[in-house]
């Protein structure tokens, strides 16, 4: 239950789920062991959700390179044969799997493989260069940081401040939480910028201000296609920075390769230089997740973050996005005046 | 016969070719049209092509998005049943067709759907960072430009001086020239750095030199997550940067959004900077395609980009490729000599 996408659902969606299955911390809750969640309860066996009324099952695990545990099929078959539904963001398909597909048309129960991408995508059009709407992507200095809970911590700000806002899902945990979106990590590469358009043109319907929910970093040595993908296709006219304040290395290669997160303002540096290529783009604020820090240094990361780059820091998740929403606000109306002198 | 991959397969496979199929240009030779290719004749159909013996149909054509023409079904359905093998390097494949799937099992012809990726690829791990072979990337200012045929004329430059040299291919074209290859612009987005890398530690096993063919550009809208994701899975020592001499905005795009290409040093730093990132690297010269200039105008297009970049120049083709011989030469003894004083 520590891995990012049950962490969010538990975070954003507490209300939908009856239980958590994690065989460590079973007789525990959510709370007990993330700080959040309420009195959830983690349970030891798809029997013990069943029991407690579950009627779906998210798998909640974003293993490196999507593949599923072995040990996962019996219980997954032992749901579906109860007529849980599944919500599956792994890059293995359940509907190819001939025994759960079996399953589930004997049970009736739904196999939803969200990371299954849509067949007619194609190669960007350039046609999210002119939208109407205000466009921000949250880019990283690494995965896992914090882009898309943050964002989600600001559009319910900016609604609040009667903006209408969209959140745009990239990823399989945003589309959970959503339940609409593309993994663009799942598309063909050709397709990445094109699926990153599709999705901002759609989010962009009727909507002052898109949240494009970014993925991976610019220099993350297995990602960074993905990141320049959704940056070139969705062009973006503002990028909020998110980085983890006490991570020095890039996550996933800390071992093998030793890349050392470089300085904020170089990442500032690059992605605007990378988004200035195809539109118009600047990064309006820094959001810090500082959440293995107390509260003196949390305000301190912030502060040096702010001194480092210039731009305004927080963290959205620990002091409420406010600063967050402030930016974007002051660029959208920057942007927004900009435009109506120019037509 | 205009299209990239059919010129590059009448340009370096002349020996393996009994006609060209062109409906436009039937009845002359493939000199005719493309001033190479020698007395290569056009034809108007596939029945022609198959008098001169054809036993294998390659599919030349890339068009953007990558999917076929619909009136291309019916002739190749006839070359299938005659019992023409099919080198296909689209995006849709034709083992998923039912009616050429059908015919292909009852003619024994073999359907080779070449984008279609191999189903274990897995997340880039920076194992190329550690090779002891020389890799050596061309990058582009955009698609179309010469990465390919530039390295290939290198390729055996580099033999014929006794240095144990091999190319990897990348795209479609390079695979039906090589024989092997993946089509990482057709990989899952998450996996490009990993099939890159793949190619890249495959292609080093008992060679001194790697040339790793290169996609698509950095700041080309479409396809720059695929550029990046090689640049990080491949991990260059060295990079040669292919421009087209007379292009001014990026190909694909020049009607509906107007990139104009910038200054070719803006192109060294920025995948210097992208590409140290996770390697240390350097552009170490510039390969010019200078098909639509006059020789004295294309002497002075190669002065100017040594003018502008302090990077040695030429245009392979025209010129012969002994200028990037020489620049990988020095490099890779350079980059030794490093390594013999640290190991």
């Amino acid at each position: 239950m520590t891995s990012k996408t049950a962490n969010s659902i538990i975070r954003f969606r507490t209300a939908n789920c009856v239980a958590v299955l994690d065989r460590e911390h079973a007789g525990t809750t959510a709370h007990d062991v993330l700080g959040f969640g309420g009195a959830l309860p983690v349970v030891a066996s798809m029997r013990d959700g069943l029991a407690l009324g579950a009627d779906t099952v998210l798998i909640g695990l974003a293993p490196m390179g999507g593949r599923m545990p072995a040990d996962w099929h019996a219980w997954l078959l032992e749901a579906v044969q109860a007529g849980c539904d599944v919500w599956n963001g792994l890059h293995v398909f359940l509907n190819d799997d001939p025994a759960l597909a079996e399953a589930a048309r004997i049970s009736g129960a739904v196999l939803h493989d969200l990371r299954r991408p849509p067949a007619d995508l194609t190669i960007a059009s350039g046609k999210a260069r002119e939208l109407h709407a205000f466009v921000v992507l949250t880019v990283g200095t690494d995965c896992n940081v914090g882009k898309m809970t943050g964002q989600l911590q600001l559009v319910d700000d900016l609604k609040a401040q009667g903006i209408r806002t969209r959140f745009v899902a990239t990823g399989q945990t945003g589309i959970m939480i959503e339940g609409w979106g593309i993994a663009v990590d799942a598309v063909v590469a050709d397709f990445v910028a094109g699926a990153a358009e599709r999705l901002t043109l759609e989010g962009a319907e009727g909507a002052e201000v898109v949240l494009v929910e970014g993925q991976g970093s610019i220099n993350h040595p297995g990602y960074s296609g993905v990141t320049l993908g959704l940056l070139h296709g969705s062009c973006p006219s503002a990028m909020i920075l998110c980085h983890q304040a006490t991570r020095t290395h890039i996550g996933d290669y800390r071992d093998n390769a030793g890349l050392k997160i470089p300085p904020l303002g170089d990442y500032v540096r690059l992605y605007e230089l990378l988004g200035n290529a195809v539109h118009p783009t600047r990064v309006i604020a820094i959001s810090l997740n500082t959440y293995d820090l107390n509260e003196v240094e949390a305000h301190e990361a912030c502060a040096a973050a702010t001194a480092a780059t210039g731009l305004p820091c927080t963290d959205p998740v620990r002091f409420g996005p406010a600063v967050l929403t402030r930016a974007v606000q002051e660029a959208q109306a920057l942007w927004q005046s900009r435009r109506n002198a120019r037509d």
